[in-house]
């Protein structure tokens, strides 16, 4: 199982991940993409859900047409782990290559 | 543009979805589909995006593996309309095909 990673470990890999940040109220990682419109927004969404279920870990997403909103955490480690920091490099890699910085 | 639905007309259309709840707090339906996996559940928001696309009216979601939570409603009309109602039925045929009642 992937290791919940310390608070001071997760603030580190927040500094690679400039759009992400701490969720309030649960240890978790959060970012709102915001696209052109539902086209890539929902693209962006199926690119990263193939990531999710190739690496058997899921994002915590909502889709309000060209914004989608995701909340990563690892829910047997209790916290945010490699698995999550792993997660959003894909999905902001993902992001930039569709336009969003 | 879509008219917005009165009251009584939203219940009776709502009689005809059974698995669909006026939201409290909003003028708006919702309905969450639980499927088997993440496959499922990502495979039903898939083909709904192309039916949301199709009609240029979309749903707000969110998903958490196996759970899409979905709510419907015509931003530019203040509530419901015909055109909520029509992608709500889409759903339930999509989910039904997949498996959920």
């Amino acid at each position: 199982m992937a290791e919940r990673l310390s608070v001071e470990a997760r603030k580190q890999a927040l500094k690679s991940l400039p759009g992400w940040a701490e969720m309030s109220g649960r240890e978790a990682i959060g970012r709102t993409f915001t696209f052109k419109d539902f086209n890539e927004a929902f693209g962006f969404m199926t690119r990263a859900a193939l990531v999710a279920e190739k690496n058997d870990h899921h994002p915590e997403w909502r889709n309000v047409y060209k914004t989608v909103e995701v909340v990563l955490a690892t829910h047997d480690a209790g916290g945010v782990t490699a698995l999550d920091i792993e997660l959003a490099e894909a999905m902001d890699a993902i992001a930039s290559q569709i336009g969003v910085a």
